[in-house]
Formats: C-alpha cells, structure tokens, sequence
C-alpha cells in the first residue's frame, strides 16, 4: 500500500488551505476570493491571482442569475462536462450548441469557426444567462460582436479562453467592454476549461 | 466588427508556429515533441516542457495500442468529454466510470475516493488500454496500488493529474515505477483534464 490521504473531504480540505495559505487574495473582494481558490484548485498555480480580471458585480450577478433558473451557456463540450450538477441551485440548463449538426454550416456561412458560430444558437438563451467561455477566443469576440449588435445581455460573461492567438486579446475586449457586461477573466495566455468550470462551479453554491 | 482571425485553421497553425517558435522542445524525443505542442496549446504555457517525464515508448506503445483498438481509460467526465471522437484510430471506447451508480458504495467499502474506486470498474478493461489521468491523483496512486497487486498492466499512462495535496507525489510513483509501466506525467502541481485530453488527441493521431 502506498501512503497517501485517501479521504476526499480531507484532500479538499487541505488543498484549500494550502491555496489560501500561498496565495495572495487580498487584493479580491470576497466574494471572488472563494472563487479564485476553486481556479487555482484546478490548475495547481497560486499566481493565477495575479491575472484575474472582474466587474464589481460578477459573483453577485452571476450568482442571482443562477439562482433565479439562469441556463449556463458554454463554449465547448469539456466545460459543459465538468459542471457539477448538483451544485446548481435551480437545476439549471447546462448548455453546449458546438455539437449541433447545423453548426458547420453555420461556421461556412458566417465566415468564422465551428466555435463562433455556435453562438447563433445561444440567441433565444442569452438573456440573463451565465456564458462560460473555456476554450475558443473566437467565441468570447463573438459574444462581444452579437451583443453590441443588439443581442439580448447574458447577466455574467466568464471569460477564460487559452492559448495563443486571440485569447489574451479577446479576454482584454471582454475586460474593456463598455456594453455593461459583467465579467470575470484570466488575462494572458492562462485559461481553459478546467478554470472555467471551477469558476462556476464555485459560482453555483458556496459550499466548499 | 472587431478585428481577429476567423479561420479555424489558421489559428491552429499560427498558434503551433508560436508554440515551437517559443518553447524548447530539443529534449525532447520526436515523437513526444508533437505531443507536447498540443499540451501546450492547451494551456497556454511554454515551460510546461521542463516538467514533462516519460518513459522511452509512451508515445509509440499508446499509439500502438490505439490503432489495435484499445479503449481509453478517463479517470473524470471532462478528460472523457475532451477526446476528439474523430481522431480515434480505431472508433476506441472511450470509458469514464466515475459516474457508475457502484462507486460511492464500492468508495466506502475500500475507504478511498470515488475517484480511486471508481477504477475497480476498469478491471475487465486494463489490458493493454491507454490510461488518462488527468485529475484525481487518488486515481492515479490506485492504478499503481492495483498493477502492483496482480491486475493486468495497462499499455501506457498518461499520468497528469493536477493539484496541491499528492499531485505531484502520485506523479512521482508513477514515472518511479518497477511496474514496466510505459509512463508520461507533468511534475508538479500542474496538470488537469485539458492537458489530458490533449495528449491523448495527439497520440490519436499525428494530424495537426
């Protein structure tokens, strides 16, 4: 037998209070610092603070919306996967368009990605919604492009692609909005599914 | 209209061009390099290179096993999620036990983690199939408690689990193994489904 904890709540319990022990969160206001330990929870890096990006009311709006039945619309199929479902206050609609059979038309028509294009199908969701954008750029400039097009508003954006053509500048269009998006992003390269998914799963419930 | 790139494609190929612009992959062998550039894609992090550890035919006994038809062994929904269907070799089976209604019960009879029992569910599975651990190191400490105990031996590991509290230990029993167990692991706390997942769709199928 090799040693090692095998206690899921003890394993939770210690991974949070090493994050806050290395971590600095003072700079966040409270309501985020609980979230911010769930992402760096799920990348394993305590400077990730460092990066964060929000508007005053994120948690809160994102957190009511919830509450109220909001769906979560999600950019790809891993973050629509790693949604803990029963920490959803309302059982809420955990939406994924990117699999869609008309999408690659879409994509054809529109001149833009599979990722992007799914976004037509958000368009009767969006209102008052939870976006979680984990994975694709394109897809957080489209957001952008539809609401400031006159797109119903989703109530929260979580906005935390990855990678390293257009996710630092997507998730710096989203943080300069001035269309009054709520908003939580990673700035830089960092982002992903795994965070997007700890953002809301914290979002969801406070239970830790 | 904001100005940024639109074409899948292009993105694919101008953010692997950074990637081995920016990252040193000399150290690594051929066939892990390809690997390691989709990781890093997934991420967002160049350095994830100096991490990386592997045993000398992780890549080619994986890929072996894919093409024979080996299923591929998740430890959590989202790194089962994240495959990329397409790029199977062999339309694999690709199998995520977590959520068996057996594992909380099998979980308090062993006194581990859903996450560790839920492997139990593997046993009939584990000859020759390819591994991926990408969050759970409770998993992954389990899959070398069971080899080491008598199961069969699976044809290679993808061990990247993430986290604070046995991440990195669980990922240094595995590269350490006397098991002959073909092995890749980030060190570290570094690690998840997303880097996961890119693994396995670069071992899939050398397209990029």
């Amino acid at each position: 037998m090799i040693d090692y904890i095998r206690d899921g709540a003890e394993i939770y319990r210690q991974s949070f209070a090493t994050i806050r022990a290395e971590a600095d969160l003072s700079t966040l206001p409270g309501d985020l610092a609980g979230v911010a330990v769930r992402m760096i929870h799920a990348c394993g890096m305590v400077d990730l603070v460092a990066d964060l990006a929000w508007s005053a009311n994120v948690v809160a709006d994102a957190r009511a919306a919830l509450r109220a039945g909001a769906p979560i619309l999600c950019d790809a199929a891993m973050v629509a996967a790693g949604v803990t479902r029963r920490r959803l206050p309302a059982d809420n609609p955990v939406v994924c368009t990117l699999g869609d059979p008309r999408v690659p038309e879409l994509a054809a028509e529109l001149g833009t990605t599979r990722s992007a294009a799914a976004l037509e199908l958000w368009r009767d969701r969006l209102d008052g919604a939870v976006v979680a954008v984990g994975n694709a750029p394109t897809a957080l400039f489209r957001l952008l492009e539809m609401v400031a097009a006159g797109a119903a508003k989703p109530a929260a954006v979580l906005g935390i692609p990855v990678g390293f053509i257009g996710a630092a500048e997507s998730k710096e269009a989203l943080a300069g909005n001035a269309l009054g998006l709520q908003y939580l992003v990673v700035h830089g390269r960092r982002g992903g599914s795994a965070m997007t998914v700890a953002a809301i799963n914290a979002i969801a419930s406070e239970d830790e």
